[in-house]
This record gives C-alpha cells, structure tokens and sequence, in this order.
C-alpha cells in the first residue's frame, strides 16, 4: 500500500482480512492479498441480517461513522437511517486493486519485496466479489440480508447478484449496469490517458518518487465533470470567473475550472494514481455474461429480489440502462423494483440525495423486498 | 502558420485578405494579420445575396467542394442544397486564431520573425466576427443574406446578430449558445490541460521541433467523446473489443477506444495545439453580454430574424440553451423560429443530418425567415 496515504480514523476501527489463494478472472494467481473493512451495529445470533455495501471507484471501507468522522454513505448508514445498524450488521471492504489498506498495485509484491506497480494482476469486478465472499464466508455469513452499492460499486452488486445467486435475499444496484457502455470507457479511456501521458507516471515506477499528480488530477477533474450535471455547473458556477483584472489572458479561469482543479488535487492526496488505472480498467471490462453467454441469459441465474434506483440526470450510466436490466428481468418473472431519482445532482445523486433513498431502500429492506 | 500542415486543393482556391489593425475585445492590437477564405457562388448586382458560413472548433475555409474535394458542409452547401450556389454567393473564412490560413498563433510575428505561439494574443468570438466584417466590408457587401453556423460557428452568429445587427436579413446559429456554459468550459478546461501536460507543448513553443501529439490527441479524443452521444457509441462501439487473446491485460482495447486515438491521431496531422488552446479559450470566454449588461437586454440589439436549430442528443450545448434564448427573444417581439433535430449523432448531428437541415434552413432562406 502506497507510503503516501496518512494514517487517519479509519486505520484504528478497520479490520484486515488475509485472503486465500486467488484465481482471478484472467486465470492468473494472487497470493497473499488482503481486504480491509469495517462493521457498522452487531451480526445476529442468527446471522441473517447482514448488509454488504460496496463502494465505488475511489471509495474505501469507512462508508459509516465511526468515532465522529463521517463515512462516505453516512446519510444512509446509522440508526434510524435506511441501513439502520440498530438493526443490521454493514460491512463495506475496500476493493481488491484499491489502495485504501486491500491489496492493490501499491502493495509490495511478495516476491520481491518492492510495489506491484504495473505488475499487478488486472483484476476485474468479479474478482473484487470473489474476494468479498471468501470474507463474508469467513465472517460466518452464509446469507446477505442485502448487497448495496452505487457507480463501480452497483457493478459489483450485479455480479454479486449473477454469481452467489444463493447468497443474498436481496441485492440493490444504484446508477450503474450490468455491463459497461462504450461511452464510460470512453471517459475512461481518456482519464488513463491522462495519467499515461504524464512523465512522473514512469510506467507505475513512481513509487518513493514524484507521483504524477498531474496526470492524477486531470483524471478526477473529468471524472468530477461526468459526477455531476450540466444544470447543477450552470446553476452553481454559470459563466462566473475567478477575480482578475484582466480575463483575456489564457492564465484566467473560471470558478468551476478552479473547482475541478480543487477537486483534483484533493484526490491526489488521498489515491494512488495506479488504483486509478486498475480500477478503471475494472470497470472497462464489467459485463456481468463475460464467458457466460448472451447478457440476457445470464440474467437467468439471478434469484434475490432487487430493487434497481437510477438517476435521471445521470448521463455516465443513463437510466435507461437500469430500466431496460429490469424490464428483462421482470420479462423472465423475476422480482424487481425499479425506481428513478428526480435530480439536478447528476451520477453523484448517490451520495447526495440521502431523504429518497432512505426511504426507497428502507421501505424495500423492510419487508425484504417482496414485491408479491 | 505551421509548417506541418500539407499543401491541400484548397491552398488553389483560397483567397488572401489582408486585415487592417484590429483592437481586439481585450484592448490589445494586432496588425500584419490575415483572413484565409473561399467563396462559393457568385455575388449578384445587388449585392444582397451573401450568406456567411462560420466554422466550428476545427473546421477551415473549406465548406463547400471545390475540384471535386468535399467541403466540411457540402451537405447543405451547392446546386439545389439549402445554400443553394446558384442562388447564393456563399463565404467561409478561417477564424482568426486558426491554423488553416489565417492568423493564429502559429503564424509569424512581423515583430521578430518568429512564431507566436503563447504571444499570441487571445482572440474572442467576438473579435473572429470583426474580422469577418471587414471581409465582408472588402467585398462590398453592406448586408448579408444570412450568417449561418453551428458549434464554434454558431456562436459567431450570435455574436454577428449583436454586434452587427443592420448586417443581415437572418440568423442562423445551430447547437450553440450564446454564452459558454460551465460544463463546456469544464471539458475545455481538461483538453487544455492535456495539452499543457505534455512535455513537447514546451510552453508552446515547439514550432520546428517535436509536435505535442500526445496531448493534442487526448484533448481531441476527449472532444469526440462530447460531439456525440451515448446512444450513437452503444450502437456503433457497444461492449466490443479489438481482438486480442488475453483481454485480461492493461493494453487490451475497446473498438471505442481504438476509434477516440484514431481521430485523435488524424487531428494530429491537420491541426496546430497552440490554436486548439486559443480557439477553446475563446470559446470559454464567449459570452454575447460580455461587457454589455445583461443577457436579455443585450438580445435587445438583434433586428434580423432567426432561426436556431437545437439537438435533442446534444449533451455539450443542451437544446434548452437555444431554446431559452428563442423564448427571450421571442418575448422581446423578435421574429424567432426553434427547431429542434431529433437525432442520435448528439452535437456533431449538425455535420450529419442534411436532410432535416436542408429542409428547415431552406425553407427559413425561401422567404428570408419572415414569419409574420
């Protein structure tokens, strides 16, 4: 794990987990790798009512609170709220191929006693659940009562969904699909692109060197760009510049450029560049009936209940594509709710709009989402 | 004007036009600078049948065909077609700023002997259009049928309408806006930066040594991503890959992908990054009321009549943009007809769709777009 993330709350209260030998998807090998994540309330003697979030692409475990710093799903997690820890045992593990505490290519290598760099294994959204079941299982968990998550982390669900079918009453993809479109890959393209072309970057070598900042932060400012909505910028920035006396010098900026800036060098801080890379190309390759057959086909094997929340503003994973999931899979007598967030706030409405989801996921929770 | 751009059958039939000084919207002069256009048709007695075609982003001169090489707008520009040759004497010119002919920041300082590059001084839509003008001017035209234009384009004709309302029967600005939005000037931002990031930019001054074609080519990449829509890349790209045996590596590539670095690539061999930079910039700072008081009020100045074309899949100049401006002006007692193209090819379907567009802005022209 990169030597450039600092110590923070999280690192007392998460928990590792030392995984068994893997085969990824790829057929290659992962040895002693290791998941880090945390519990929200307390597993019941009867071991039923435990909820696994999954986070997305720079997201890490501390999805609830812990000692008064806030998680990333606060608004949800926490008594009283949708996941109501009074109630539910949460678990949220930091992603294979992350670099929040899981193995990642900023782990050392045990091999040779340096960073995996670019030598790390590619590992798909279907390896990231393989690794998540042997720690439910490892938990003693035979059944979720749920398995939620937004973005990168509603793909891992869908896998979830096609995998373990037997593993979980209830699973609730949220923005996000079952196989990734050209148009996010082509985002992505673009953002690996960036962190490519910057000469800090050296191929992943970057380790106890320069990190490509740069190339890191051009990579957030389009991704925060496809994160929110062309009327949330207009209405919050419009056409407003930074103060300058002189706007008409390519040094002048637009307070939303200054944001993105901001928002880049904010990541910087806090993820390592080839996390970046993986974690993308994780998201590339994500298509739930990859060496399965045909998508609709693989919907077969599904047999929880879902609840599926799109976001009409969304336009990195539209709607639409949520809807036509579920409409295929209400075609084969599966139980599925669909519901669709009104929003200004874009692809981020996940980790925004917290008084509709709480109600949708709380009520679907409720009565485990028996539709019937 | 760099020396990387081939000699084309265009070099044969453009024309020169020497500017006189211009102050520019900034204050700052610029002298010894030249317009490249062409001409199409033929200008009638009167002199009132000149219809102005404005580029986008990368076009040049070359709107119409000539000897038999198609122009950028050849679907709506000939015998019969919507500018109709045989009716209309239609002209294109290099915008200021550009690198096919006119002036720009690759072209020799007269003060030194030297490229510009980042001396250039930043052009604005606006002073593209004073440029235009004194064409115009030159050619001893008092007022033009029509300024039509889409994209970049576009944006000139709402600056043309307001700063030269007596010069023009009509109006025709297609997917555009009159001032930038946030999202446009976000994505600008990140093609900026791209070029900035790559170490051959050199602060622009690369003229004679290495071409900054990494960074020229993610930002086009990343602009051919927004000129078109999700739909259109599900379509034609889907989930599809380029062949390869393990698509389990980092170097394994999307059919989208290997399109994006393709037209990024060909950009490469036609265009200079230091008028990439200025021409976005000036599109970020395209704001009609600039300096003029409000939005609305500055509309007030437009006596020519209008039509605006808006895309309904066009997610980097939304139509309600064109739509809230046509509604203004509509309230204002101007004559305004909207029209909006239902298309999947998203912003560039103004480079597509000629059938839609050569019916509305034919019809618009048959009876100078009076509507009452």
């Amino acid at each position: 794990m990169s030597e450039r993330m600092a110590v923070r709350i999280e690192d007392v209260v998460r928990k590792e987990y030392k995984l068994p030998d893997l085969v990824l998807q790829s057929g290659r090998e992962l040895t002693d790798a290791t998941l880090v994540y945390e519990t929200f309330g307390t597993l019941n003697s009867a071991k039923d009512n435990a909820i696994l979030v999954c986070h997305a692409l720079t997201g890490d475990s501390h999805a609830g609170s812990t000692a008064g710093y806030p998680g990333w799903w606060d608004g949800l997690i926490g008594p009283g709220k949708a996941l109501d820890t009074n109630r539910y045992f949460v678990i949220c593990a930091n992603v294979l191929g992350g670099c929040s505490g899981s193995t990642g290519p900023g782990s050392i290598n045990p091999l040779d006693g340096r960073p995996y760099g670019m030598r790390f294994p590619i590992v798909t959204i279907r390896d990231m659940v393989q690794a998540q079941y042997h720690l439910v299982k490892s938990l003693e968990i035979d059944r979720l009562y749920a398995v939620i998550g937004g973005s990168m982390g509603g793909m891992q669900v869908f896998e979830w969904a096609v995998t373990y079918p037997e593993m979980m009453e209830t699973y609730i993809p949220i923005a996000t699909c079952g196989r990734f479109s050209a148009m996010g890959i082509s985002f992505n393209n673009v953002a690996r692109q960036a962190i490519y072309n910057d000469p800090a970057w050296c191929n992943g070598n970057y380790y106890g060197r320069t990190f490509p900042q740069k190339g890191l932060n051009l990579a957030r400012r389009l991704g925060m760009i496809t994160y929110r909505s062309f009327e949330l910028y207009e209405e919050r920035f419009g056409h407003s510049m930074v103060p300058i006396d002189d706007p008409f010098v390519m040094e002048s900026e637009f307070q939303v450029e200054k944001y993105l800036n901001y928002q880049g060098d904010k990541l910087v801080q806090r993820f390592d560049a080839n996390s970046y890379l993986y974690l993308l190309k994780s998201m590339d390759l994500h298509d739930v009936s990859r060496g399965r057959g045909s998508y609709s086909h693989v919907l077969d094997r599904i047999n929880a209940r879902g609840l599926m929340i799109g976001i009409d503003s969304d336009f990195l994973f539209p709607a639409g594509e949520l809807l036509d999931t579920a409409e295929l899979l209400r075609a084969k007598g599966k139980e599925v709710v669909y519901r669709e967030m009104k929003t200004i706030h874009g692809h981020d409405a996940f980790l925004i709009e917290f008084e509709i989801m709480n109600e949708w996921v709380g009520e679907f929770l409720e009565n485990g989402g028996k539709t019937k």
